[in-house]
C-alpha cells in the first residue's frame, strides 16, 4: 500500500447531495471510498482496453454434464503457457446442469480468446467473463 | 447552476498517478472536472435503473430504405402522449442505407419500450439506445 | 441488398418457446428478423473491438451554455481530416442545459480519441458514444 | 433437456459469410450452436431486467487484506435467508491483495443489493458482479 494523499475536488452542491444519498443505499462508508472506487473503475476498464495488459480474470460457465469436450478444454487448459489457471470452482446446479468458475491470470487479448473458445463450446449454454485489471489492484 | 462546494478525498499515491495520467490523456482540464464526471455518471446509471426516472435519449436506427413501417411508427410518435419527440435527424449513409437518430424525452421504461418497437421493425438493421437520466444534467 | 439464403436451425422446444415470447414482446414480425438482428449485433460488437474499423457513431453530449471551449472544438471537428462530421443536432433542453448529437464517421479508434476529448471538457456534463460497425449494414 | 425443434431462418448471403467467419473465429462447431448462444443470452439480459427473476451470480471482489469488515460481512452472508451462498473460493493474489469469488443465488434484486454492499466496503478495491438468470439454463 503506498502513501495516502489527499486532494480537493469542488463540485455542486445539488450534484453533491444526490452523490451523498447514492453512496449511503450502496452502504459507503465515506465519500473518499466512493471515490477511490469510481477512479479504480475507471482505470480498470482504461487497461482493459489494451490486449497486453495483464489481467485477473473469473470464466463463469453454465453447461450440461455431457459436454465431454469441455472437459477435455478445461484440463488442457491448466497446461497452458500463456494463461496461468489459479484456481477453478465446479457447482452441480440441478440434474442437467452445472456450473463452473475459472480464475485465470494473464494477458487481456489471450484470455478474452480463451473465454470464447470455452464459450463457443457444445453444451455450454451461458458464458461471461469478468476481468480486472491487476496494475491498480 | 446551484452553488459549489469543495470536498476532501484522500487517496493512494500510486492510484492518484494513474488517474492524474489517464485524465491527461483524455484531455480534462482538472482532477475535479474528471471526477464530477464519474459522479455524474454513476448517478446517472442508478437512475436509468429505475423505469419511472426521467430521461433523455437517443434512438439510433441503421435501416433499409425499403422501411415503409418505420416511416409510419416515426410518424406515430410524434403524436405519442407519453414521450416527447424533441427533434430527429435523418442521413444518407449510402445507396441501402440511412441512418436516423431520434431524441426522445419521457420515462426510462416508455424509452426502452419503444425503442424495442422501433428496432424489432423489418428493415431496421442495427439500432442502439442511449439513455441519460435528466434530474443530474 | 445481397441474395437471401435459408439455413435450418436447431434448438430445444423450451428455449424455443422463451424465445417466441421474448420476441412477440419485442414486437418481432418473425423470428427470422429477430435473429438477424442478434447476428448483427453481434458481428458489429465484434468490428468495434477493432481500432482500424470504420463506424458510424453519434456522439451524445450534455453541457451547459456557457462551454465556449466545446463551441470551438466542435467547429474545429468539421475541419477534421481524420473524421467526417456528417452531421450535428442541438437541442436546448432548460434554462441550464443543452443536448448536442453528433453524427461521426470514421476509424474506431479515431472516434473513440475525440468523443473522449468531447467528454472531458469543462461545461460538459454527460456524454456517450454510441458506435455502430458499418462494415454490416 | 426438452425436445428439439428445427426451424428455418432466411438471412443475406453477405451477412451469413461474416457471420460464419466470426463464429469459425469463435470456434463455434455448428451454426445452430452459435445461435442459441444468441438466443439464451439474449433471454437471460431480458430476464436480468427483472428484479424479482431467479438468477446466479459470481460477485468478484479485489480487497486487502486487512479489510476485517468484509470477512464478518461474508460470514453474515452465510446466515442470510434471502440469499444462499453457494460456494465461495479465495485466491491470494499478492502480498497485498486478494481475491475473493462468490457464487449466489436468489432473486436478481436481492444479488444486486447484496453485491453494492460488498463492494462499497472499506477495504474493497474493485468488485464485479456477474449475473445469469437460471430459467434458461
Amino acid at each position: 500500500m503506498s502513501q495516502v494523499e489527499r486532494i480537493g475536488v469542488s463540485l455542486e452542491k445539488d450534484l453533491l447531495s444526490l452523490f451523498d444519498a447514492l453512496i449511503a443505499k450502496q452502504g459507503y462508508p465515506s465519500r473518499s471510498e466512493a471515490i477511490r472506487d469510481l477512479i479504480r473503475q475507471q482505470i480498470s476498464q482504461e487497461q482493459l482496453g489494451n490486449p497486453k495488459a495483464h489481467a485477473v480474470a473469473a470464466v463463469f460457465l453454465v453447461y450440461s454434464h455431457h459436454s465431454t469436450r469441455l472437459m477435455e478444454m478445461l484440463t488442457d487448459l491448466q497446461h497452458s503457457h500463456l494463461l496461468q489457471t489459479i484456481s477453478s470452482m465446479h457447482i452441480h446446479l440441478d440434474e442437467h446442469n452445472c456450473l463452473e468458475v475459472i480464475v485465470l491470470r494473464g494477458q487481456v487479448g489471450e484470455i478474452n480468446r480463451t473465454a470464447e473458445n470455452l464459450i463457443s463450446l457444445k453444451g455450454v449454454k451461458l458464458g461471461r467473463i469478468n476481468l480486472l485489471a491487476t496494475e491498480t489492484a
